[in-house]
Order: C-alpha cells, then structure tokens, then sequence
C-alpha cells in the first residue's frame, strides 16, 4: 500500500501533506485558551440571566414571564437546529465528504459563536462604565447568526480545505461580520431581521470570494468523487427540511415582540411555500424527461427565506411575500442551471454548494426588495406608531422618512457586498499559503484525509464464513492463492 | 441502452409515458399564479400580525405576550417539522423511492398549505363586511393540518402516481376537507383539537378511495421494488419518531388556552407510549421466534397519538389515554399483519404504506371515543365553566347537553368517512385519465421516473487505478477486452 | 440454510435461544395492563391541566399564560427529542445493530416514562389526603429525565443483551432512580436541574455495573460486527448533535422561572462550546496524521453539557462554563482513547457506547462541580433574594449557608454513585439467569437476532434482466449452471 502511494505521488507530482497533527490541535488549544481570557476579563450574565433578576422583577413590577427568554428560546432552538444539523447536513451530498461536511461544520460553528459573543459584543453590548459585555438570551441568538456568515461560505469551499484553513475563515468572517453589522444596523441604522444583508449577501460573496482566489486548475481530478449518491443525497435532505421549516423562526427570531415576530414568521413562511413550487417546474422544464434535480430541491426551494431576510418584518402583505418566493426560486434554480457551470469555467470560480444562487443572490436582492418595501412604507399601512417601531423612527432617527430609510437600506447591501468581496479575497490570500493542508487537487472531497474511516460497507462476511475462515486459515493456502490456481 | 428499453417494451408491451416535462411545470406555474392572484384579492394580516397591533395593544391594555403568537408559535413548529420531516421520512422506507417520498411531499404540502390559506379562509375566516380573510398564526397551523389529509392519502399510492396527480389529490383533498371541516366543526360544532375525524379519518378514507379506484392488477411487477432495505428502514425511523414525538404538540396545537393545552399534550403523550409496548408485543406474537417487523414499529407505534385526536382536549383521564393507547396498537398491528393483505388480495386495495390501519381506521375509532367521552361529561368532572369552555357551550349552543354533543360527534365521524370516500373514488376516477404521467406496472416503486439520480454508490474506484486508468487507456486494450482474452 | 445453522452450532457449540416470542410479548402485555390498573388507582390531572383550571384562574386572578404548560413546554419537547431520536440515533453506529439501537430504545422509554410517572409520583407529587398523584408538564419531563438514565445503562450493554433483559433494566433503573433522586434532591434538598448527578453519573454507573457482570469472555467473537460503516456514523451524528443542540434545554426545562432558566440554558450553550474545540484538538492529537475519530466527535462533544448539569443553573460566570467545557473535553476524549481499552482489558469491564467516559465521569464531575459552585455563593453575586431562590433556602432550609449546601452536594454525587454501582451489581445478576433470549457472544451486534431484516442493498436487480430471468426461468437452465459451463 505505501508503494502504491509512492508511485502515485510519483506520477501526480508530491502528493499535498494533509498532516493536520500539530496545526489543528495548536489551532483549537491556544484559540480556546484565548477565549477563556477574554470571556473572563469581558463577558457577564445580562440583567435577566443575573440571579440579581429577582430584584429587578420587584423593583420594575414585572413578572417572569417577561424574562426576555421567553419570548426568544423557542425561535433560538430553532436557529440552533439550523446552524448544526441544517447546514450540517445539507452539505453531506457529496458521497465521501459527509463527515467532513458534518463535522467541520459543528467544529467551526461551535468555534465562531463564542468569538462572535466577544465581537458582537464589543461592538453592540459594551458598557463603557464597567468595561463588561453583558449577554442574554438574544447575544446567543446573534451568535448562531454571525456564525451562519462563515458556514455559508465554507459551501462555496466544501471539498477543498483544511478544517485549519476552515478554523481561519471563520476567525475571519466572524470578524468582518461584527464590523459590518455594526456599520449596517448602527451607523447606517438598517432594519435587517433575518440577515438578508448582513448574513446571506455577506457570507455568500465571502465564500465566493475566497474560493475564486483559491481556484485549482486541476479540480477535475477529483471529479469522481464530487458528486452524490442516492444515500447521501437523502442525509442532505435532512439538512434542507430543517433549514425549510425552521427559516421562519430564523427570520422572526429577533424581531420586535408581538406583531413583529408573528408578521415575520408567517411571511417567510408564505414565501418558502412559492419558492418550491418554482424550484420544482423549472427542475423539471431543465431536464431531459421532466425529470427533477435533486440539487435543485435541496437548494433552490430555501431561497425565499434568504429573499425575505430584510421584508419580512415589514408589511409586504402576504401576496407579496408570494411574489418574492415566485420570483426567487426561478432566479436560483436558473442560477443553479447556467450561472454556477459559467462561473465556473469563465470566471474561474469553483462554488461547490452552489452558494452564489442560494445565498450571494437571493440575500443581495432581498436586501433591495427589503429597500424597495422600506422606501414605500406610509403610516396608513403600518399606524403612526407601527412604522415607529417597525423601522425604529426613534433618538436621533425620529425624523428618518421610509424614503429616505429605503435608501440607507439600499446602501446597507453594498456594504455588505463590499465586505464580502474584499474581506474574501483578503482571507483568499492567506489561505494561498501552503503552511495549511489542504490536499491535493487529486484528493479533494475525500473524507480519507482528515478522518479515520471506517472498513467498507461491503467487507460485512456472514457469521459463518467470518470464523470458518479464521479457524482454518492455519491448515489451507490464503483465499487469494487458491483463487489464482483456478483462474489459471 | 435505448435497444435494451426497446426490446423491454416489446416484452411488457409499451412502457407508458412517464415524460412530465410540460405537465408538471405548467400545473407547478399556472397553479403559483393562480395563488398570488387569490392572495392578492383575499388574503390580509390579522389584527395580531398587522402593524396596528401596538394601537390595539394600547387600547385594550394589552401585553405582547398576549399576542396569539407566543401561544401558538412553538406547537405551530412541532407540526411543521411533521408535516414536512415526519410524513416525508416515514414514506422513505421504500428502497427506490425515497426521494419521491421526501420530494413530492415537500412540493405538495408547499402547494396545499397555500391553497389551505384560502379555502379554509373563505370557510372560517372570511369577513363579509370587507371581503377579506385575515391570517394569523392559527391559520399558518390549521393550513398544516389540511395538508396532513392530503399527505396521508398519499401513502395508500405511493410509488404508483406521477407528481402531477398528487397536485391533483391536493387541490381536491384540500378543498373536501374544508367543506368538510365546516360541516363537522361549524355546522354540527363538533371539537376534534387534533382531528380525528377531520384529518386522519377523513384522510384515509380518502386515500383509500383513490387507491382503490386506482387498482393495478399487475403491480405485482414492480414487486422487486415495493420493500425496503436496511439504510431506507433508518432513514424512516426518523419520520416516525419526529411523528411520534410531537404529537402532543399536533394535537394540542389549536386546543383552548391555559388547561385545554395543556392536558391535551397530556393525554397524547401518555396514550402513544401505551400503544409502543402492545405494537412491540403483538409484531413480536406474530413472527417466528418472536422477531419484530420494522412496519410495524415504523407505524402501528403512532396510532395512539391518532385516535386521541378528539377525545385527548377532554377530561379522558390519564388511565383513560393508557387504554385508548393500549387498544389501538394492538388493532394497528393487527391491521398491518392482515387486514391489509386482506384488503389487497380480497378488495383489490393497494395500500403501499398501510394507511388503512395507521389513519383510517384510528381516526374513526377516535372520533367515536371522542363521542363517548363527550357524552359522558359532567359539570363535577369538568366544572360548571370548564364545560362549556372544552365544548364551546355559548351562544346558540348554550343549552346542548353533553349527550346532545356525543351524538353530534358521532355524526362527525360520519361524514368524515363519506367525504373521504365519496371524494376519493371521484378524484380517483380523475386520475384515471392517461395523461397525467404515471409509471406503467412494470416501474412503480422507482424514482428512476422523476428524478436524476446519481450513480451507484459501488462505482466510487480508488483514486490510484482510477486515475491510473484515466492515464494508460490510450496504451491499453480496454480492460474489458483483456477480460475476455483471460476468460476464453 | 438450516443445514449450514447447524454445522455452525456443532461448531461453536450450542447456540443461545434468542427466542423472545413468548417472554417479550408477555413482559409488554403484562407490565402495560399494570401500568393501566395502577394509572387508575392513582393518577390524576393537576390542577393547571384540569378542566377546573378555569375556576382557580379566576379565584387567583392568574392570566391563561401563567399556567405552567407555557414555561415548559417548549423546552420539554426539546428533551423528548433528546431522549428518542437524540439517545436513539447516537446508539445506531454499529453496522449492524441500528434497528436495535433505535427501536429498543423507543421501547424501553415508553415504558419507562410510564413507570417513572407513578414511581416520581410516589415520592415527590402523592397526596396523602385523597391517595392521588397529580401530574402536569413538570411531571412529563422528570418522566422523561428518569428514562435517560436507563438509555444511559442501554449504552454500556448495546448489542449484548435482549430486549427483555432491557424491560428488565429499565424497570429497576426507574425504580432506583426514584428513590435516589429522593434522597438527593428531598432528604439532602440538592439542587441538579439538569441532573448531572441524578441522571448521568447515576445512570453511567448503572450501566458500568450491569456490563460489568454481564462481562463475556469471548465477546472477540462478534467482532466483525462491533464496529461503524461510513452511513452508520452519519445516522449517529444525528443523535449527537440533536443532544448537543438541545442540552441547554435539558439542562434547564425544571430550572427556576426567569433568570434561572435563562441563566441555565446560556451557561450550558457555551461550555459544550468549549467541549467541541477540545475534544477535536486530542482526537487529533492522537491519531497518525492528525484524522480525526467519529467516536469522539460524536460523543465526547457532548460532555459539557452532562458535566454542567448541576453547575448551570448557579452563577458559574460565562468563562467559567467555557473553562468545565475545556477541561471535560478533554478528559473524555483521553478516556475513549485509553481508560474504555484498559477497562475493558484489565477490569473485564465491556462498554459499547463508552458511557464511562460521556455520562458517569462527567456525571460524576460534573455533581463536583455543583458542589464547589455551591459553596462559594455569596449574596453579592447572587443577591439576598437570588441566594434563597437559586439554593431554595426557604422552610426549614432556611440556614443553611452555601458552605453547608457545597457539603450536601458532594453527598450527593456519593449517593448517585451507590445506587449505581450497587444497584446495577444487583440487576447484573438478576440479568444472568439463563432465560431472557440474549445472544450467544458469536452472534452479538447483530439485528438479526430480534428483527425481520429486509434483503440485501446489492440485491436490487435492474428491471430489465428481473423480468426477463423470471420469464425464460421456465426454458433455460438456471444461471448458475450456465455459468459453470463457462467456467470449465
């Protein structure tokens, strides 16, 4: 087996070293030491996590239903479930990338949502006066969101890196995902429930971004094994159901109380309905047959949750939000058909999950369908006060007009745009180094490298065989010998 | 290739057109159109997810945990996760045709859910004074529950009708079941909170009209097909236990407020871990030496949680859901051991996933429970105010005694039963025009029909002699040529 | 067939009966009419789900969402799914024995949660006035709870023991744990809201015990079959990240309302946080290259949640829960990497699922961790009130100081030990008498034993060559046959 390698490696040229034994443990060690700190010298419970909460419920008259977590865990499960099984699973189509796909996901994921406690909190909860960053039930909400940017882009790169370079992408992200926010919700003061904006259009030209500067010639090389089979095609399944049905509690899960979370839940769950039925009929029209695209169902038909990011807490009305998803399904599934294969051998851009139609686009334009609503917003539509709250007209915004807060929401897309781009292409560039082992082009998708995998499903030998075979070994030839003579 | 179909359709005589190109997306985008438009014209937020709530709010002194929302949200995910993951991956235990199970039931649950919306808008919700329906998060519920019916109804013909009749068994299964609705709950103001009668009565018998009217003598064809393998038994596994788990959540979802929730989830939960240990004990009975049938655990496992449907918002008590529990697994198992051979072999009824014994038959049994436990309600067990809050004893049904009810429930099964059946054998006879797509005898059970599959999961080579391969075909005879050269 | 069966027992000498026909059916009819009679005598609603709900709402002026369904439920469905898809799936990595693995854990909790409702009734909720127990909500998730410790024991004997043996298992273990969470949490007035030592380190040592007499000296024999394929890890890392996801709601379904839930499910969150980049870092740093092993992904991750059963709802500080997920990480990725290989060879100790390292130790650890928490609590991080509400510092606990309490929870912890340790020594032997249907060593690991196997992945034959074997079947010789002729 060694000589078999050697000869390989001979005719491909050095195999890559995939050796992760030092710079993957080094890499989760010093940065969760590195966490601990800073938790330590930074990060307290908020006033409705503090035990101190009981005098707070006296002094105020409130009761503990008003808890904050009452009104949020239910949407955060959901968030949860999306962020590691949802994303998780939905990348495990590839046939022998499935651990990899599960696994690096939960690994990263779990990484960037305690240091996007750190940095959304220096930037959003930082208390000057005591120099603390307090968290509640809403920061870990937040959290998971900040780390959805980074997973999204680990799409466009499933295959072809690293869980070190992976580690280093949502070091990355997590960080250029606090600076944008902050400019996009605070400076820019945009409304942005679901993330449209912030989240998909960031994290989708993020992880384009980076793959494009990444791009491997040889890619084809792998080509036997980037591709699905029947059963992994149904684990992404898993992963695409659960992002479907959960993707109302994404988008709704910090949104204003009341009618906020309840307008916003119903209309990206409108939206996601339409989008299937398109993703569907234009699968269909595409192929030979009629028949459908497996990638297109697993992909196409989330679009309308991406799209709906920004508009579906304002009041797009339900047809509109049908409107959306229409549109948004055939806008991915085509993307799914041409864009990708162009991009690809075009713009030199390889996107494994296809992210660029199911993230980069649909958040871009919902962040301008979100603009276009904002812009056309009236009192008669949402009451004096409904448009108050809804876009927050309050402090120093007060005399912001929907118009006016249509175009800062339209500016909020190129913001994060911008980041994406140049962010991806920063990390692109680091991630160039060979220091970080990736494999070769001939080894992508291939879980063999940075995992112990188990003996094939075929080498199951029934009972008897098993141990007839081990008992005799010692009297007879090897099974290989005797199989010789008889061919000969 | 073409030769061998050729030659296979001379032998079977011709293989029917399974070609839904122009069908399937011209009903997927006529039907979506049609959506946006009635949406347009009819559908509105309700006063709780309209922005007009924070005016409401301050005029009736209202809090936003008063918002239905966060009464309903997290049951409205539970059943959502049913619908979609629940249903789906209960019906991918065929080997072949998982993707069909998990696909076209997202697709038409997706379509049903919108025209769930309107139908049973127009039925419940419609305001005459301004010609609107106004939807909230009870309604996002109550359209999941009408897709239900149109789901199980698809398990009596899965494998043996193309994507475009299940739209067909949508529209019409959605539309009966809100006349039928109306007539139960409104006319004979029935209470069914987890429906019984309304959903899985109802949606059985529906299915097994159209099945029946659907027979196919020689489905016997397609036998090597119509089972499971040990993966598909798994991945099913996880639609029942979803089903399983949240059925409480199911039944309890639309119940009253504060106690009727409550003991609803209850009595749910308690009745379905009754009818595990009787599946388990008669599958175990039934097979030689006491080995279990995944059918049966798969299925049989979750009629406890059917025939609670109406009887589980009552005072049953908790002894009551054990034997209500204890019974229908038993009947359950016994119906997938030989009523539904029976049924196939005697009545010419193709039940693929046995819905006969998991829907039908437990929801009518349900509804009847529901009846007797509601004719024998007393103002001692439910209290003087408690009675007419569980039965809805106001207005113009001030002075009907339990009794009355009982008997109005019995009549609810009633035409729960004659909507399913009359309806189905109509749709079925629909369906029976050949245009609509479906596989000949030869090729039910195979998603090869519909879908682009991947290749065979045998066919991953190893990288070396694949490349290798790749490499020396241009020196070499082919490997199959030399194969023979050996043989001969 | 038979002939080959029997050449093998004369073989290894006598197979062992696994016939369950008669004993298992028995056992389930037998203990479910039980459970009926004693839910008759004693189980009654409480009084948030009866129907005179209405009443008291009205003498104590309470709103509909004060009743206790919405503080719990919620998070109660999280826990369900824990305990039956998250317990359930994890055990499915053997190749062979997933049926197994999901199935009779679906079995034995059904009936567990049934017998747990009337044990815990007894002990915690009987009402010496009328003879009853009164259950709700709270009730569902401690039934829920006591069943996790006998999943638990089921992980140290997976593919070893029968079904009935594990009726057996689960009957005493609820029993046991009744009575040890009574002293614990009654007598010693411990807190463990997410039962660290109740739960984990007492069921981890249940099962530890049970195995350890159960100890089979030849179990080498089925070791073909003590192993993963690459699917049966997938459907594993279902279970794992289900109970990774949803620990912080297991952790804090029965914590105080308010800040004490809240509180709870944020400091768990992050520290299995902290356990993923540990766990990930060693099982990298012992493997050649840097691979990574499944077995400690999917299940060493999960440690901080266990090891911060008791701690999570006290003021551990943010960083605090980071520094338990840090160091638990690590001690359970070491014990899957040397203490199960050196139980299991020195101590004859045979733990399938290494429960040592995920449940009993981080139990046990984790009940430690409680305790010097505990004791270093002071009023001004917890506030006079917080203080009284954390520790229940009311009635005749009164004052005890938090010094005194830190004393009470070690004792705890000993106290779960025992009961595990003794308890499972004496199910351990009541589990070797000769007649409950377990597998003799050469056939363990293996669903054939209990289950109806559906046929072979290979033998699914495309349609063409099926139908033309079964019709020239009549003309030719038999494939096999021609094939010889060929071949000589």
């Amino acid at each position: 087996m060694g000589n078999c390698c050697e000869s390989a490696s001979n005719f491909f040229g050095p195999q890559k070293n995939t050796n992760v034994r030092v710079s993957l443990p080094a890499v989760c060690f010093v940065w969760q030491i590195a966490m601990i700190v800073l938790f330590g010298v930074f990060i307290r419970y908020d006033e409705e996590s503090d035990a101190h909460w009981v005098e707070l419920k006296k002094t105020e008259n409130l009761t503990d239903l008003q808890n904050e977590f009452y009104f949020r865990y239910p949407s955060f499960q959901d968030v949860h479930v999306m962020i590691f099984v949802g994303f998780g699973f939905l990348m495990t189509f590839l046939k022998r990338y499935s651990f990899s796909a599960v696994g690096f996901n939960f690994l990263i994921a779990a990484f960037g949502l305690q240091w996007a406690l750190l940095m959304q909190g220096w930037f959003h909860h930082f208390d000057y006066s005591t120099g603390k960053i307090y968290i509640g039930i809403e920061s870990l909400i937040n959290a998971d969101f900040c780390c959805a940017a980074s997973l999204i882009a680990y799409g466009a790169i499933l295959g072809k890196v690293s869980p070190v370079q992976l580690m280093v992408v949502t070091l990355f992200g997590v960080t250029l995902f606090a600076v944008e926010e902050y400019i996009i919700l605070d400076l820019l003061h945009c409304r942005d429930s679901g993330g449209a904006m912030v989240i998909h259009c960031f994290g989708g030209y993020y992880g384009l971004a980076i793959s494009w500067v990444l791009y491997r010639p040889n890619l084809h090389r792998s080509k036997r094994l980037n591709g699905s089979v029947y059963h992994s095609d149904l684990f992404a399944m898993i992963g695409t159901l659960f992002l479907w049905m959960f993707w109302p509690s994404f988008n709704s899960a910090i949104a204003n109380h009341g009618d906020g979370q309840h307008r916003t839940a119903m209309n990206t769950y409108i939206a996601l309905a339409s989008s299937v039925l398109t993703t569907v009929a234009l699968s269909s029209m595409s192929k030979k047959e009629g028949k459908l695209d497996m990638v297109h169902i697993q992909n196409a038909t989330l679009a309308g949750g991406v799209a709906m990011g920004t508009a579906a807490e304002f009041m797009i009305t339900p047809y509109g939000s049908l409107i959306v998803g229409f549109c948004i399904g055939i806008i991915s599934t085509f993307g799914y058909l041409y864009v990708t294969p162009f991009l690809e051998k075009r713009l030199k851009l390889q996107d494994t999950c296809g992210i660029h139609n199911l993230h980069a686009v649909p958040g871009m334009l919902g962040g301008f369908i979100g603009a276009i609503v904002a812009a056309t917003a009236s009192e008669s539509v949402y009451s004096k006060q409904g448009l108050i709250d809804t876009f927050g007209f309050t402090g120093k915004y007060e005399n912001r007009s929907p118009g006016t807060q249509g175009g800062f929401q339209a500016a909020g897309v190129c913001v994060a745009m911008a980041f994406g781009l140049v962010g991806g292409a920063i990390v692109g560039f680091i991630l160039k180094f060979p220091i970080w082992g990736d494999a070769a082009d001939d080894y992508c998708f291939d879980d063999e490298a940075y995992w112990e995998l188990p003996e094939e499903e075929e080498t199951i030998p029934p009972v008897l065989e098993y141990n007839n075979h081990m008992t005799q070994h010692k009297h007879q030839e090897t099974p290989e010998t005797s199989f010789s003579v008889v061919e000969s």
